[in-house]
């Protein structure tokens, strides 16, 4: 796919993580922990802390990148151990200033498919919080549904105590 | 409370879990890890991993004893980092050969009381296995709902793949 990067239309390339990204990925990741309003993140996480969590052990992290920039990035990972271990979970995190453009919906799609690869067979997202609309109805276009409301399930720093939701697809 | 054991009716205390209980907590635990069936574990974990896992830094243990037996076992953590911190979410464990004695009943109103006095707004259970039908009558009967149904989310070694709920409840 392509994305519209100042006046040009470039190519978006979604590729693994690789170390010498980290500094692209704070960029990205700081601003939307800092504020505290679409993660369940302390808000004063590090830099260490937020790609160690970010690029753990326990996941696989991918950058999306459109004309030499990193403009997007997602982790994939299991949701649960054992029983559980099937059913797949990811984070996704777009440059502010490219929203709009398409980078989240590409890094989904493209997740969805790597799970599929990987053996998954579902996809949750544990807590969408519901004042993300923009977020929810783009989860809800690629095929992922509603199953859950938790009440007042996460502290929002301007609204206050918000719903989440429960978000989940089979693949 | 009391609970009978043996021909006794005996008191059950619950209190914070010390080292020196690690021995009797594996006891209760590995047992419920090795069936797979109602926790989303690893079925190979180890000792060291399971108490690790259920003893960890990011959480408190119990323990619930009677007649000089520790005869349950629970964990009190925060379900979510950042705006999900509120929300309480816990492990409980009774022993195989005590079940329906009120063991869980108990240790789940304490962790109601416990999570309270620490400041935590509501609890969530993430992954209630559907044909663990005891625990969800159970965690119903102690004024938590089911708030959402995740299809197909757990393989039970028996019955393959089955649903999970998500319950949860304010404090």
């Amino acid at each position: 796919m392509s994305v519209e990067l100042g006046k040009a239309e470039v190519a978006l390339t979604i590729r693994a993580f690789r170390p010498d990204d980290a500094y692209a990925v704070w960029e990205l990741l700081e601003p939307v922990i800092r504020a505290g309003e679409t993660y369940a993140l302390a808000r004063t996480l590090t830099r260490a802390e937020a790609l160690g969590y970010w690029t753990g052990a326990d996941r696989e992290a991918f950058v999306a990148e459109a004309g030499g920039r990193v403009v997007g990035t997602y982790y994939l990972k299991a949701n649960q151990a054992g029983g559980g271990s099937h059913v797949a979970n990811c984070g996704y995190v777009s440059a502010q200033d490219q929203t709009g453009k398409g980078i989240a919906r590409a890094m989904c799609s493209h997740s969805l498919a790597a799970a599929r690869e990987r053996g998954f067979r579902a996809m949750q997202f544990n807590l969408v919080v519901s004042t993300n609309t923009r977020a929810v109805e783009l989860w809800k276009s690629l095929g992922f549904e509603i199953v859950g409301q938790l009440t007042r399930a996460f502290q929002h720093p301007v609204h206050g105590e918000v719903d989440a939701f429960v978000m989940y697809r089979l693949l």
